[in-house]
């Protein structure tokens, strides 16, 4: 479809920062971009309507699908019984896999879109995954990103035919500063996203997403106009 | 949880002939089995009553999870608006990627059995995926899988630990007869299956799966216990 029209991209939308700023990124190097929003059963339901505000922000309506990873366990983010780490002293960050690690996360989400993607012969799925401050997640590791682009290659009909569906993470060796610079390049509306893993009507500040996020707007020399409980910037 | 103890596995169950037997031949190599198996919006719930049959068969209750792959659209098993092959000359089938290659559908799967797998600390993922019938379907090709098994070395908590989620997809290079041949030796009830791509009461006998099934019955010498509306051996 896409041969010699607009390129096509098919873009994973979590409502967080880092899949806000990649999709602003898609959208500016000349994607068509369709919005999937996996809802894998979280503990609230916060981030799927950031998500949902992001893609109509540029004009999409996300495509939402169900996958319920909490069927499955293991995870601080799927299972309530597991808790979220806060407090967290700065230098244990991504030092080693943390409980909100979510089992085969970015495969599911990686295997989504790129059936989608074949479906509707689009030429790229987009990924906000990053491996710098979240070192301990494997699935956010450069070479596990290349074994995936492999697998997509020799296992979709465009890998045969020689028009391999590419796998974007642009962001996945910037820092969460880099993040919000390009955000802020692109005009990207911060106030729409949502990274706290708690579900409250406002930003904890202190669970690592949120401590991640406020030192990134801190590098940055930019505000953060999402509303905290907290901040300790 | 598994060092030490006994073997565990997560197979992925259709409730066909190919996952049957690949279950029974899990439970004949000792592994304890967890049963997945993928509701992705087929034409008919068919095969899910085969393989929740199947399951029950092995004292197991298998999950059930829903992904609903016919929202991507792209194949005639997931969407009704594409016909499904039937009566095609037996030289055609397997030269060419068929209207029933559902897109990404091996790579959601097993990126969903890997999830399970890694939230129980599991050891391998079992798929009865074919690359010898199913030879024009690009995710059932040795190299795929290779290339799969890669992605979990690199991308879960267990193969960073160095203890690997192994991939088996024990079939994949055998004969339909040779899975049929496996089958009987390990007393697998044919009955409880499930191949027709069409949802009638009896299989019809005629469409690609029907036949590559028939096919594999008669070269093995057995007959096949499932009722079909007109049989062609």
């Amino acid at each position: 479809m896409s041969e010699g029209g607009p390129k096509t991209a098919v873009v994973l939308l979590s409502g967080g920062l880092d899949s806000s700023v990649t999709m602003a990124m898609a959208i500016d190097d000349g994607y068509t971009v369709h919005a999937l929003t996996i809802d894998y059963g979280p503990r609230h339901q916060r981030e799927l309507e950031a998500a949902r505000s992001m893609a109509r922000h540029h004009g999409v309506e996300p495509k939402v699908a169900r996958v319920d990873l909490s069927a499955f366990g293991g995870s601080a983010l799927t299972d309530a019984s597991i808790g979220i780490p806060s407090d967290t002293p700065e230098d244990d960050i991504g030092d080693a896999i943390p409980p909100t690690y979510v089992p085969g996360r970015n495969t599911v989400f990686l295997s989504m879109a790129l059936a989608w993607a074949e479906a509707m012969d689009a030429d790229a799925v987009f990924i906000g995954a990053n491996s710098v401050d979240y070192s301990g997640y494997p699935d956010c590791r450069p070479e596990y990103m290349d074994a995936m682009q492999r697998a997509v290659d020799l296992g979709t009909k465009r890998g045969v035919e020689g028009r391999p569906i590419a796998i974007m993470a642009p962001i996945l060796a910037w820092t969460k500063a880099d993040i919000v610079r390009k955000g802020i390049e692109l005009g990207v509306p911060f106030d729409l996203t949502w990274s706290c893993y708690q579900g409250r009507p406002l930003a904890c500040g202190r669970c690592d997403s949120c401590q991640l996020r406020l030192r990134g707007f801190a590098e940055a020399g930019a505000v953060d106009p999402v509303g905290y409980e907290e901040v300790e910037a």
